[in-house]
């Protein structure tokens, strides 16, 4: 891949998206339980990126920005690295565009993982993470290949297609006081920011991230990017280290607030999940609403959108996590 | 309650009952899945009752019934005696309509559950399940307060709120050629053989009961209810110990077949929608795929309905029920 100087996307670039990804990606729904408003103190819509292809918001983005892709680099195919839902939202979506896509992925991650990747078509190619750099490998390969590097967040078509999730949101939730978005590189948010812009004017958004990786409350404090060691957390999806060249301007100028929750709140916000909306949700997912949760009676009366943004957790884990009753 | 003779419903009472139910129970989604799909051999179309208002399709049963009781009834109110959903069910649905309700429960039913059937507004009454008889407690109620029993399947309106589950899956997944359903008092599955009778003529209907539980098999063979002893099972809401004398005979009419799956089966089945569909679905939810994989090599190519009747489990407990990876 040649370096390029991405510009950043507006809010067009995702209603673009909407369009482009009907038909590939699941309109996911949309529910309610009076029990967890009754619980949580406020009026909760939840849009289920959980039920969404491949299990996460992920899948969204990527495709967008295969699709986007010139008809030569499509060919070509492109690379990915990421042990996490990116990969294999990647994996999924350029299998059925059949655009041959690489996955480069640590030697010791799952074999269930490895195994799910290669099933929706993608060469994966492993690396030994303590002596080798999955981002050296990927670039290589990229150079050597001519293959177009997906990044997981940083990059316009990502962002926008993004985006899409929180547009279906205000549309079928309707008006909104609030809505809490998962943060972690920062692709979900500023999407969801650009959504906001164009649909909802009114709605307060708010970036949840985990408190042991604040980076982002950081760089927003700061006015510039922080960047951070790879946090311990169970939200590994947003044990990110840093927000990104196009995400964290979009951020910084359009969020309402940044909040960080402890991972005892992601845990009950699960619980709080599985219990009365049966529905799994991975502790990254959980972000929005354990965020939500922190601001609760600020919160009463409202009309609150949260993005559970993906399920990807093994279900014997949830439980370990959860207190036996 | 007077002892009263009820007329079998047909299926112009399901068509009666799904328009009564409209804006009360939720239209519940139908979610599809490829990699289920693989793992299974078919093409599978799920119902996800797990979703519906209180957790399980009992709501629409008890709504329809409540909504169908005379004026003077409503305001003396229902008696139902359960520790499942169905006293969830009366609890929330009597607590809408304003109608009385008063749940018979075992004085050492879960706290929570106990909770839950008070936060409804119902009443709840307590027994000591070794020492007292809930149905004489019911009657006795029933005869004192001119309460209305409501029975938990073997109720004409019942069985017609029930079959509005399968009409709506007609309706959203388009021509079926098999539908697979929990069977334990027969409520659900005569509701949805009336429903299939007037929406979907060609499409096998199954009945799925546990194997250590198979009174509807055993009826079916001989002609007649056979009634066997409370069987052990992870599907609790199929300990029944006997078919109705309104259910059996549209069940021997109407029903392709009986299967029975051993409760192995139930957790396979359990993970695989955990993990591929995010969903929590209880034991019990589980027969109606367990009983179609078990004939999946018949079903490749098919499209194949399956409804997962209810969701009320705690998320530790299946977790601790399904194998580590």
């Amino acid at each position: 891949m040649t370096p390029e100087a991405f510009t950043s996307p507006d809010g067009a670039a995702v209603v673009d998206a909407a369009a482009r990804l009907r038909g590939r990606a699941h309109r996911t729904p949309v529910f309610t339980s009076r029990l967890v408003d009754r619980l949580c103190g406020a009026g909760f819509y939840f849009k289920c990126e959980n039920l969404q292809r491949a299990g996460a918001f992920k899948f969204r983005g990527a495709c967008n920005a295969l699709l986007k892709l010139a008809p030569a680099q499509q060919r070509a195919g492109v690379v990915a690295f990421s042990s996490g839902n990116h990969a294999q939202a990647v994996a999924l979506a350029a299998g059925e565009l059949g655009i041959p896509a690489t996955i480069v992925m640590p030697l010791d991650a799952p074999a269930e993982k490895l195994a799910a990747t290669r099933s929706y078509g993608a060469r994966v190619i492993t690396y030994d993470r303590y002596r080798e750099n999955r981002e050296d490998i990927a670039r290589e390969l990229s150079t050597r290949e001519g293959l177009a590097v997906l990044p997981p967040f940083d990059h316009p078509d990502v962002i926008a297609g993004q985006g899409t999730a929180a547009l279906e949101l205000f549309e079928d939730a309707g008006p909104l006081d609030a809505l809490f978005v998962p943060l972690g590189g920062g692709g979900l948010l500023a999407g969801t920011l650009l959504a906001s812009g164009i649909a909802a004017a009114g709605c307060a958004v708010y970036g949840v991230e985990p408190a042991a990786g604040d980076d982002g409350r950081q760089s927003l404090r700061l006015g510039r990017i922080v960047s951070i060691p790879v946090p311990r957390t169970l939200a590994d999806g947003a044990q990110t280290q840093a927000l990104g060249q196009l995400t964290f301007p979009i951020i910084r100028e359009r969020v309402t607030d940044i909040l960080a929750v402890e991972d005892e709140a992601l845990v009950e916000a699960m619980g709080i999940l599985a219990r009365h909306l049966k529905l799994l949700v991975e502790p990254t997912g959980c972000l929005g609403l354990a965020g939500a949760c922190s601001m609760a009676p600020a919160l009463a009366g409202r009309r609150v959108g949260v993005i559970l943004s993906g399920g990807n957790v093994d279900p014997a884990r949830l439980a370990s996590l959860l207190p036996r009753r």
